[in-house]
């Protein structure tokens, strides 16, 4: 499948593992980058130390191009930004920020820049500072999230038609019937979080993988949208929330609500009930926790299945 | 481009009109039928004299077969209901309400029944009563929306696994390249709405035409959740809303401030700062006013070259 997000990034699939905070180690990048896609490691929720170790780690655990992704809203960010580029990372993955910042510097030492948008907006702004591609996210994906709520369906052609750089979708795609879904408007690959949130190499808490597998449709809801838009799983914490916004609200209440580290408390130490249970809505179609590489074999599967159910449809063409 | 679909309705391109309130009337249904889809009479705007006469009309203007849309909520149903049969419809559509209230009467005179769903539950309630076919829409369909903001990429193939009948996906489908992705989804044709409202036989008011032809991205929100979603353009009396959610409301505040003849008063006589603007996100796609012909004809061929550029490619398959 030979197209430019493979070349860009030198992979045989361009299925690229999204970059989820408490879930995305170097276990999980080096798994989806040696079955050929690009493994991600997510720095948000790592002490810049800690993304030291599992960049070298990863390094060791294959020989395959693999990314760091970098919310641009992290508060050591010279010091990640400074590891991603003594460590040699091919790849960086920016999202939440201005892509101004840190496209230049990144480049200059011959690492590829990819932004995260929500919106033809920003994806402009990103084009315009030099990344080398983008990956557009829909209203229907998990974790953080954009405020204008476009779905990946309607956000995917705009952006194709606004930008001439390569292009992933993001947002709802977990099978190859999604991925061919996208690719049809205009996407050059895919990034994939939910999915592999439920992986066996995934660093997430077993109580919280096993959640996104119960987890059903309408089970997500996008909430705190005066902080920053996430969309989250509907437990305890939600309802909290859900209570606070019926009465009338303002940030300062949502932000002691929220509190501290509810994430982590969710998604790396299992607190279903207290924590912050990030997931997209895709998760309702997620039965099962799989080795990575599995995963991303039943995607291409799938993916193959539907290109070659329209290659043996008779060709058929029409006008008035 | 026979299918499941086409092959019920008797139609020749699986592509089914919205039945939209105050903007699908019999000029709108007749030309998408003439033209090879299926027109559908929008009949929640209508009083039941004018649905007669809505229905005289279509009839006169096309040999094809039409629809007329019926929402379950509408207050002299019984008045409709007995139209569609007297006159011999040969298709309703039913939204908003319980399928197993008229499936039965519908069916046992004749008319073929759809009925319009949101999530997977009320697909397979709706399948249980007997349907011939269903609309699954997402979260990014304009005017009244379910509850779960599934959107249609989520949506779609978690309906198609869950149910047997033919399935209509709707929402964010304004478009031949939208139109591929759905059907890889699982989809056996679509419902468009938005599209066909800036039409030139849609019956909507000029301005409100013209208003969704400048409509950009991000322009539009669902609200109104407390009493039944809807997808509107955001505008003067938007506004109204937002600052009373702000402050705290309640649903009998936001009943209020909707009042009564709202969608008329912006869809149909054109009032754009007080009026009620219902339409989908794909109005950010939406760049003129074409005749429904021509939308049909751009979306089949804007479909069948998507379908070309698959074939074109090299077989390709991949094991690991």
């Amino acid at each position: 499948m030979p197209n430019r997000i493979t070349e860009l990034f030198d992979i045989r699939y361009p299925v690229v593992q999204g970059g989820m905070i408490w879930c995305a180690g170097w276990e999980l990048a080096s798994a989806v980058s040696n079955a050929g896609g690009l493994g991600v490691i997510g720095s948000g929720s790592m002490y810049p130390e800690v993304l030291r170790v599992h960049i070298k780690k990863c390094k060791q655990a294959t020989p395959h191009p693999f990314a760091v992704n970098v919310p641009l809203l992290y508060p050591n960010i010279e010091e990640h930004m400074q590891t991603i580029v003594d460590e040699k990372v091919p790849v960086a993955f920016t999202s939440a920020g201005n892509p101004k910042a840190w496209t230049s510097f990144l480049k200059a030492h011959g690492v590829k820049v990819v932004h995260v948008v929500s919106s033809v907006k920003f994806a402009l702004k990103a084009e315009q500072a030099g990344v080398d591609a983008l990956v557009a996210e829909g209203f229907e994906a998990g974790g953080h999230n954009g405020r204008e709520e476009t779905t990946t369906l309607c956000l995917i052609p705009m952006i194709a038609d606004a930008v001439k750089v390569p292009l992933l979708a993001a947002g709802g795609i977990g099978t190859g019937r999604a991925m061919a879904a996208v690719m049809s408007l205009g996407a050059d690959g895919v990034q994939i979080g939910s999915r592999f949130v439920a992986s066996e190499e995934s660093s997430a808490h077993l109580h919280f993988k096993n959640k996104v597998v119960a987890t059903r449709e309408g089970d997500t809801a996008l909430t705190l949208k005066e902080l920053a838009p996430v969309r989250l799983i509907k437990n305890a914490f939600y309802d909290q929330l859900t209570a606070a916004y019926k009465k009338g609200t303002d940030t300062e209440e949502l932000k002691n609500i929220l509190g501290r580290s509810r994430a982590k408390k969710g998604m790396f130490q299992g607190d279903l009930t207290e924590g912050e249970l990030e997931i997209g809505q895709v998760s309702g179609q997620i039965s099962a926790i799989k080795p990575a590489r599995q995963i991303l074999c039943d995607i291409i599967a799938g993916y193959e299945e539907v290109m070659e159910e329209i290659r043996q449809q008779a060709h058929s063409r029409f006008c008035f």
